[in-house]
């Protein structure tokens, strides 16, 4: 049994953490807060709590929550530690920690990419990460492409890629920051991260991507446009998808009119509303001229904790990539969705 | 001195209404309203005020609101209305008054297109509505389009446009319908209508459109992707813009972050902050392999003024194209937005 650390119980964090808890070939050894607020007190309650901060212990005791110690005491018993701080923190953590002894670490996508020995999306690049000391899940927008991009790759010539990243501006929890009422290009001049991001895992890809802000907490949605080097149909293109777990097909007919309808449909099956699928309108696939149209929306706290978990296999080197996918969707049921439909 | 008259005095009509004061060779003889409410108290303290609906004179006499008379009273005296009536019903005002008698009739693009012989756009096609009885000026989102591609094409060899319309939900008076919080692909399949109405209006153009809404009132976005036959660098692409007065060039690094800081800037300088000219980040502009990117912003409420006032002229056969645009953008001191900075 992998024993598993997860630093920072945060929106990824406590989602990785429950997945970790749901494997039979890893066990979760403890998660970590930095401050003693009301999720250290869930956290506390669930799994055994590390104080992020050696500094901090103090206010958790101080807070009357117990703590089992610090993050160096925590890792000092795991195999692999998830770092699921917040942007550029896990670098810190890494050079602080990390690489200072026997671990191995995953790292989120809100760190560079040189972070890591390898960026990672299990679909498109599971066996590069074997053995690796550090690896980086990609993050959520970047994850999303990978998939759908990664599938269409393998089965149909395409060319080049267009995406343009419709982001939602925060997280639902965030209260302090966010647009209320506009429109923000992010960053105004193209190509977005995203499209390095994704050739950091695919990297023969040729792919340009615009992003903008909204008012909005729920989901991301990408429009693509995919130039096709063959002929290919719209049912060509949703046979393969259907295909594939970890893409959810959906349809407007069936009310799925936005991405307000998505999740009401998730609060009725999963926890938090929690989708790990691209969920990919299927009536939104059509081919114009030469060119491929997809719209597909992406919950960004939940889309990477399969990936997370995935890359735990990969880096620990405990299963091979068929494997490792089917273990994790079995495990958080995904691909289920449309048994609901 | 043509003599025009507005039915509807809403979002678009109050606008026109105002800009056919300001040109010295058009009068208003009067505006319509359905309804006695606030916006109707302030045409008649600014306008000649007629009744959209014969049997509700009463209405306005009972509110204590000066009319005029009806909208069939205004019809006989004018030589063109501007219909700005909510979409489809200008098509039923055509039906019911503007076929039965000598007027010529300005739709807007809430209409279906053969509700008009011609859509119109003053850059791209000002000649071709000349003298017709009947012009419908394209939507806000299609007047920005045409605006931008047509200069593009004038000046440059380009292929295939794709423009993915990043739309305000509803404008900011409206209180009883929007997303809150959410993304909507609208329509789900591309390509959406604006790029059919492009087409219209620039027939030989070869363009798809996505479009999404959002829950933001202050304008319209466009990220534009477009195809390039020849070398062309962001440099020269701003050359050409700037000396178009319709396109209003800003930059980032100005503090024009979003379309939040672009009404917040209008706020200084214009009336209800109303930009009839396209907002174009100049440094979105780039090239990635053949493909040209430009941003670019639209304030739905106000860019189809200028257009409207054109088409007066051209249907009425009293001005040439470039002499209309002239004297339409120094009347509303389009093109003057960049002495602000």
């Amino acid at each position: 049994m992998i024993k598993v650390a997860v630093n920072g119980f945060g929106t990824i964090g406590k989602r990785v953490a429950e997945a970790v808890k749901m494997q039979d070939d890893m066990k979760l050894i403890g998660v970590t807060k930095t401050r003693p607020d009301f999720e250290a007190k869930i956290a506390a309650k669930n799994f055994e709590l590390y104080s992020a901060i050696p500094e901090n212990l103090k206010l958790f005791e101080n807070a009357g929550i117990e703590v089992k110690g610090s993050i160096e005491d925590l890792l000092q018993k795991a195999d692999v530690v998830v770092d699921c701080s917040p942007d550029k923190v896990g670098v810190q953590n890494k050079n602080k920690y990390y690489t200072k002894i026997y671990i191995k670490a995953i790292f989120q996508g809100g760190e560079k990419k040189d972070v890591a020995e390898i960026s990672f999306n299990a679909l498109a690049n599971y066996d590069a990460a074997k053995g690796k000391k550090f690896v980086r899940v990609v993050s959520c927008n970047t994850t999303g492409l990978c998939r759908l991009l990664f599938i269409l790759k393998e089965n149909f010539k395409i060319g080049r890629v267009r995406a343009t990243m419709l982001r939602r501006v925060v997280d639902p929890k965030e209260d302090t920051k966010g647009i209320v009422n506009g429109i923000m290009p992010d960053p105004v001049k193209a190509p977005s991260h995203h499209a390095l991001d994704v050739k950091a895992v695919i990297p023969d890809l040729d792919i340009v991507t615009t992003a903008f802000k909204f008012p909005t907490t729920l989901m991301h949605v990408h429009s693509l446009c995919i130039s096709l080097k063959e002929n290919v149909t719209p049912k060509d293109v949703v046979n393969v998808l259907e295909k594939e777990p970890r893409i959810f097909l959906i349809s407007s007919e069936d009310g799925f009119t936005s991405t307000n309808k998505i999740v009401e449909f998730a609060r009725e099956v999963r926890k938090r509303y929690d989708i790990f699928e691209n969920v990919v309108w299927a009536d939104s696939i059509g081919v114009d001229g030469n060119e491929l149209f997809i719209t597909q929306a992406i919950h960004q706290e939940a889309i990477v904790v399969p990936e997370n978990i995935d890359a735990i296999r990969a880096a620990m080197n405990i299963a091979e990539k068929a494997e490792s996918i089917e273990k994790t969707n079995k495990s958080l049921k995904i691909g289920e969705l449309s048994r609901f439909l």
